[in-house]
């Protein structure tokens, strides 16, 4: 498998573009992904009980599995907007069908920003009308979809799958309201490979788990997360079987994707300076680990700790004994970076010199070893920054 | 039921007595609550799986439900500090025991401080010879028992109950990892009722859930809690029987007891500057309701908007969405203070000045109605600022 440069529109047969249009101040806040011809199309959806608009547009496309065109907005999440809003995204939906000249069903809608206020709708058709996917870049459709994001967050891959070469792409928003079950996240992730949507689903569904829905930076789900992978086969490879040599290489193609992604989104959480990865290992099982990984990376007093640059084993045992997990509180082994801090849930002696040097680190590594079980998880969260209040505190409704 | 002035040792038969002892730098460290005759008592304690030395040996002296004296100190949870650490907890029993002349198995004991750390047991001990229950003022116990808290939080009040005066006072300390279920807090109840120990656990474990369990300042619940109440039954009243209108009479004291410490816990929590309560009315039961209500102040982004003193209904209703509780999210009605900001889930018009003023004050009431049942419930918490990340970055193990 190759990390290669590229765009969402790498894959074969795949076109976008952003632009500027008028929801946001200054910055791109319109943006449109096309496939050549309907691609097979596996999606997941926020958890959170109130759902914007778009969420309920893009499900009732995905009726068939099939989409060809996505059209996305920033600025604006068309959240508890009512009537209005659903009939909003409807029109969102045709405007882009027409000007794309794909059909209506085919075409998904995500919207991220500001919930509660309406989209003006004279500003997003005059915007889709100046959708040029053959003049265009295709990289700012990355921009257009950001809201308090400070970068940027893509990967594209390649891989060779049944003699044929596979391109898998995938770009991300994030930022706030970053918590389990899809946060203010959105993510895109487009492929040439030949696979059907019913495995398409169960690798997403199955990755989201250990991925994206592992992330979280302020415990907030959000109304308007989706993540939309389109496959529409055009690298002409034999369909993509079950069980097979070939379903493994798009497994781990599509493993990456998100977890780079995830870790992207967590990394540049609001106000964050730094990316904590909790690895829980010596779990009962998978999803305990990852609980209890999530717990240590969601604790504010974790997040503060880590903003401090200190060593503050305290907290996270504490988080390992909130997570309600099975957990022998007598058993636990603990490390930062290389340095064990805990053992038997006894305090060890560590150098502090490269205890300092791990903890100044942009990524920082804690380990928990729960000594129970032989599964493991991980979770990705940021530290917790005075910026982050800022970021917060001072935004207005 | 009236309010009164008083102390932890107000009611009938109680003395207290807090001092520096050299666990802190300068503030009082050490702390004991003392009762003429062994009082019918009840406790509630962490639900973290990771629990502190002396929750085991307060459980152990609490087999019989007769409690005499307590000691507590502050600076040094004593919590993961091993085999040790639970010698430790045991000789201060022993320690205190010894200087009150009672008996071992009916002195509770509380920490509450750093984690990991082992306690120093000479301090302790010279520290517990140094208390004298006759000369020291009791109001001393309020500040012995402080961590990063900024006031002491004490209450007293008294009722006629079946012709006798009934007093009942309680103490608390709070400030960080406070979360359901028992957060690094430590309540203390005194009464002089008559009453058994099982009514009492009983009133104490159903006000435990509405008001202690209720409140947050950053979703970690710590090693260390407990609430205990001690009823020697000097006040000579007949003894309280279930479904009584003394009963009725002692539940309420018990209520205004626990409710007030609570709200005095959340509103001072690490670098508040508002206490925020949570109505939730119109859900199916109350611990729905609660829950609710819980999310909401415990979210990171409506905490910050209070901060930012931002009318951000968004965030709440967002909340609620991912509570968990059963809702309908089309029928959300929203207040803050008295101006209406949702109705059917809709943004309503509100007076911009008058809700500029709500906001301003250092407490701010969220009223939700899910308006899907007749039950409610209510939490307090606080908003997170710049100076919550600044105690908790800054502070170093």
């Amino acid at each position: 498998m190759q990390i290669i440069d590229g765009t969402i529109a790498s894959p074969k047969g795949f076109s976008a573009a952003g632009l500027h249009v008028g929801l946001k101040k200054e910055k791109k806040d319109l943006g449109v992904i096309y496939s050549e011809i309907p691609a097979n199309a596996a999606a997941v959806y926020t958890t959170n009980q109130v759902k914007a608009a778009p969420i309920f547009v893009t499900k009732e496309a995905m009726k068939d599995s099939k989409i060809q065109a996505v059209v996305v907005n920033s600025g604006i999440a068309n959240a508890c907007t009512g009537k209005l809003g659903m009939e909003n995204a409807q029109t969102m939906q045709s405007l882009a069908a027409s000007h794309l000249q794909v059909a209506k069903e085919d075409v998904a809608v995500a919207s991220t920003g500001v919930i509660g206020k309406q989209l003006p709708m004279e500003i997003i058709e005059e915007g889709i009308s100046r959708v040029d996917l053959q003049t265009q870049e295709s990289y700012a459709f990355h921009e257009a979809i950001l809201t308090t994001d400070t970068a940027t967050k893509e990967i594209v891959v390649t891989e060779e799958i049944n003699g044929q070469i596979i391109t898998m792409a995938g770009v991300a928003k994030g930022s706030g309201m970053i918590h389990p079950n899809m946060a203010t996240m959105l993510a895109f992730i487009t492929t040439d490979a030949q696979i059907s949507e019913e495995l398409l689903q169960e690798v997403l569904a199955d990755k989201t788990e250990t991925t994206f829905n592992q992330i979280t930076v302020d415990g907030d789900t959000s109304t308007n997360d989706m993540v939309l992978v389109l496959a529409n086969g055009l690298a002409e490879n034999p369909m993509i079987e079950k069980n097979t040599e070939a379903h493994e290489k798009f497994i781990s193609m599509f493993q990456l994707v998100s977890e780079t992604l995830a870790k992207k989104i967590a990394k540049d959480g609001e106000g964050a300076t730094k990316l904590i990865e909790a690895q829980v290992v010596g779990a009962l099982n998978g999803s305990e680990a990852r609980l209890v990984a999530k717990k240590v990376v969601g604790s504010s007093l974790v997040k503060t700790a880590m903003f401090g640059e200190d060593p503050n084993w305290g907290r996270i045992i504490c988080a390992v004994g909130y997570a309600g997990s099975h957990t022998d509180p007598e058993k636990i082994d603990m490390w930062i970076g290389n340095q064990q801090l805990l053992k038997n849930s006894q305090p060890q002696d560590f150098d502090e010199v490269i205890m300092k040097q791990t903890l100044e680190k942009e990524k920082i590594n804690i380990t928990v070893d729960l000594n129970i079980g032989e599964q493991c998880g991980k979770a990705w969260g940021c530290d917790l920054t005075y910026k982050y209040v800022e970021v917060n505190a001072l935004y207005h409704t």
